[in-house]
């Protein structure tokens, strides 16, 4: 096993958390992650999260958290909920959690935003933050500036708080790798949309499964809001419109609404925005979030403990 | 000292390559880098290259290389003098080696490409590449799609020769997770900017050093030549014209011409390109080439030796 602060911290047994995905992760999926020895995450951006977080707690004893995108309308709402329905952790991303933390750390939650660089881990430390996730723009959905190699030491130089590490890690050999950067967990999203517990549409388990290593495009940077995603028609479209001066920026939103939706129950290429990490390369099998949990953290354990055989004495 | 296949096939102590920057690498930088255990590399963008490689063998007797930009002018004749001048290594950049193979292998050089898909890493493989270097574009100067962590195991799986792993490191943490990773060494170019042996400019030295994890930026995609370099008032300006649908291609070709050597040679922040890594915000202080090596070296095998100790029996 892996020996990780965050295990003791958080009362999990593997220092992996499923990422809390807009519209995926739902309760069966983050239940499931839970149940293996890792944290579940589910979703603020789900239809009910007081009935998902209920329903969890049905699949499960064990830890999960709820992942709040604070940029959503439904933020306060969901941020008074995870507070009455008694959730350990609370993960963050898209916004600040300071209108939040001092309820939520009198509630006893540990809050671990997800962050995108080095100021805002600061920022996140000085708020109360238990850790921080610092998320690589490899990632699906919203991306930052800088990639996972180089964004996570140099949070670990700069804060004394846990990091884990996300965005790029599918397998044991990305986890291995985080671990050497100086993380002390890892965050995986893109591999877990094919797992069976995970409700999203077939026909997108089936381009993860077929994508290849460069099978996703960033769109959005126009309008301050870049995301990574599988190339689709939808996408492509998107990057056309996006480059085209002549559509505003109001018919690029307008023509980006809904499409996660689209693409997560209706399997819908030409209108459907798949999300997708620069890892879905990497997916290669359909299997359950145990399965995945394991072969990850079984894989990393494994790298890990041949690393010596790479040295010898001189 | 970490075992790889790399140094018994270069004749090299230590499994670390100096990135062959244009302008930057020359016989001073790469014979350093090879004097200190590494292979150091000339760029083939130097104003006689010639000269460079036999000013590099009067320096060090070890093994040094060529880095060829496939894409220059330069680059049939350049192809032409490492024959002549019986180089032992040969890396490629931008463009294929095809044309230039069936020399080189009957020269006995080993050709290692520098390659940012699978797709390519295995045609270099069929050309009969020695090994690939799959670069990130977490790298400074010419950038793909896709980043270290997720393209290099990607890379692993496809191929059968050995692996470089390039983009995104620049300490001993970063080289630990590349072999993680599975590669079988690294090419570090950022972190040599600041080396005491190297040419660049003062001012490029002290951007460097300042540079933030935020502190690069890539330009120049929409002209079909993505490049990596810091924000300073020169790429903020590319930047600019290059989202202003009344400037031309041509305009914005034009407003970059010259601009590498206006970095290195000029430290000229309003023409210059001060081409870097995200890496950048990693690099704090100056030292010789030698420093550089081993502090990556020493530092990886800490990492790599100390991984088990993040293991427990469960």
């Amino acid at each position: 096993m892996i020996r990780s602060v965050l295990c003791d911290i958080l009362g999990i047994e593997k220092p992996i958390f499923q990422g809390g995905m807009a519209w995926i992760a739902d309760a069966r999926l983050a239940a499931a992650v839970s149940e293996a020895g890792g944290l579940g995450l589910i979703s603020s951006i789900n239809a009910d999260v007081r009935a998902e977080i209920r329903h969890a707690r049905e699949l499960t004893r064990k830890p999960f958290g709820v992942n709040i995108m604070l940029a959503a309308p439904n933020a306060a709402e969901v941020a008074e909920i995870v507070v009455e329905e008694g959730v350990s952790v609370v993960t963050t991303g898209a916004g600040s959690p300071a209108p939040y933390m001092e309820r939520w750390l009198q509630a006893g939650i540990r809050v671990i935003p997800v962050i995108a660089s080095v100021s805002y881990a600061i920022k996140m430390q000085q708020l109360g933050a238990t850790a921080v996730i610092a998320e690589g723009a490899e990632s699906g959905g919203h991306v930052g500036d800088i990639h996972t190699l180089a964004l996570v030491p140099q949070v670990v130089d700069a804060v004394d708080i846990p990091v884990l590490a996300a965005g790029g890690i599918a397998d044991g050999r990305g986890a291995a790798a985080a671990f050497m950067l100086g993380a002390c967990g890892v965050q995986v999203g893109t591999r877990f949309l094919v797992a069976d517990e995970c409700r999203v549409h077939d026909v997108y388990k089936e381009r993860i499964l077929k994508a290849s290593d460069i099978g996703t495009i960033v769109t959005g940077k126009s309008l301050g809001d870049a995301v990574r995603s599988l190339k689709t028609p939808f996408s492509k479209q998107f990057a056309k419109m996006e480059a085209d001066p002549t559509v505003s920026d109001d018919e690029l939103r307008a023509f980006g609404t809904g499409s996660l939706k689209k693409a997560v129950f209706d399997g819908d290429l030409a209108g459907g925005s798949f999300l997708a990490g620069e890892v879905a390369g990497l997916v290669s099998r359909r299997e359950s979030a145990a399965a995945i949990v394991n072969d990850i953290m079984d894989g990393a354990e494994k790298c890990l403990s041949q690393a010596k055989e790479l040295l010898y004495e001189s």
